[in-house]
């Protein structure tokens, strides 16, 4: 008897706590939808907790229920974008025949709209020098990639988490180049080929794959 | 006349700079050695100002001639240490008659200083996030090796830039993947092999390359 109580108390628990979760999670979402479009619009630092809030429909005094600091506000954005781009990636590119084409690829997209989007490329290059969060986001991804490329023996790796490592190391470091520099159309593929050598694939074949066409896919 | 006169004036007074800016140059080389010391002791964030004023024997103020913050004091202390490795590895690994050997030989021994002398490590992650200073400093030595192996024929490169900058996005994760996982022996050979996979040497050479007996080197 006890446990039947304990567990239809524990369902009653949790039906009333997802009910008051969700609606959380749909109040921050909301927040952060409406601190993204503004920092689209002025730039990553431009934006006032007031206005997210406003431009949220919601009180002031909501922001601190949901984020200790605008720092932690600025990160999750970060976050969400990077994730939201990963998902599509997911769907999109992952799932290409060849491993070869589907690590390039999403490197290529990642690459490009980094460089159209530079609210979203500065989010890649902070939570990257910054901490970890991009390495947890992207990372599975990658090695997932990664691995299809090993097991079919397309890639030559001697570490998986080594070459996924040195993959955003590289991704964070070349998009902070194409940032400062001349805009080039081929930034994409010239990075996605010295990935797919990193990797093991040879130097001509890697210019070939890098040089397919991309799945045409929207990342905005 | 005048041109004499602004030549021999010009020369006195550059003589007098030299011998201001030399001794400015020996003091802040005091606070720099005293602080790298007490730091490889103690941790890099563990350290006061007086204590290392103290261990120079200057006074406590003399610290504020030489450095505006703490901050700015530990930056000039990483920046210094990498330099001096870097000017190790110039006189003798670059010199190695193979450019893969070369390229390979430097690589191994930044991530093998890294992982032996963590504060060292410490310095070069500090400074790979936190500002291009790392680029500038070891960046245009690695795209001279990385040069040599292009021209050679023995690198297949698009861009020296890109390859210069993923070498060190690479190397930077790399040392933090190492710093947070179980030690391993041959972390250098395996990050050099991906290193000169990505400049285009091929799987099989590049472990070659990779596996051969490092020039031994102090670096401490």
């Amino acid at each position: 008897m006890g446990v039947t109580w304990a567990i239809i108390y524990g369902e009653r628990m949790t039906k009333t706590d997802d009910r008051r979760s969700r609606r959380r999670e749909q109040t921050r979402a909301r927040l952060i939808d409406a601190a993204r479009t503004l920092m689209a619009e002025r730039g990553f630092n431009e934006v006032g907790i007031a206005e997210i809030t406003e431009a949220a429909d919601l009180g002031t005094g909501t922001f601190y229920n949901y984020f200790s600091s605008r720092e932690q506000m600025q990160a999750a954005v970060a976050e969400d974008s990077v994730e939201k781009v990963g998902d599509i990636l997911d769907r999109e590119v992952s799932s290409l025949e060849d491993p070869a084409e589907a690590f390039a690829g999403s490197l290529r997209h990642l690459v490009r709209h980094a460089l159209s989007d530079r609210v979203w490329g500065g989010f890649l290059v902070q939570m990257g020098a910054a901490h970890p969060a991009l390495v947890r986001i992207l990372g599975p991804r990658a090695r997932r990639d990664l691995l299809r490329g090993l097991e079919s023996g397309r890639f030559t790796i001697d570490d998986l988490d080594l070459a996924t490592t040195c993959t955003f190391g590289s991704l964070i470091a070349s998009i902070q180049l194409a940032m400062d520099s001349e805009p080039r159309e081929d930034r994409d593929q010239i990075f996605a080929r010295a990935m797919l050598r990193m990797v093991g694939v040879p130097a001509g074949e890697a210019a070939e794959v890098a040089a397919r066409p991309l799945p045409e896919i929207d990342l905005t």
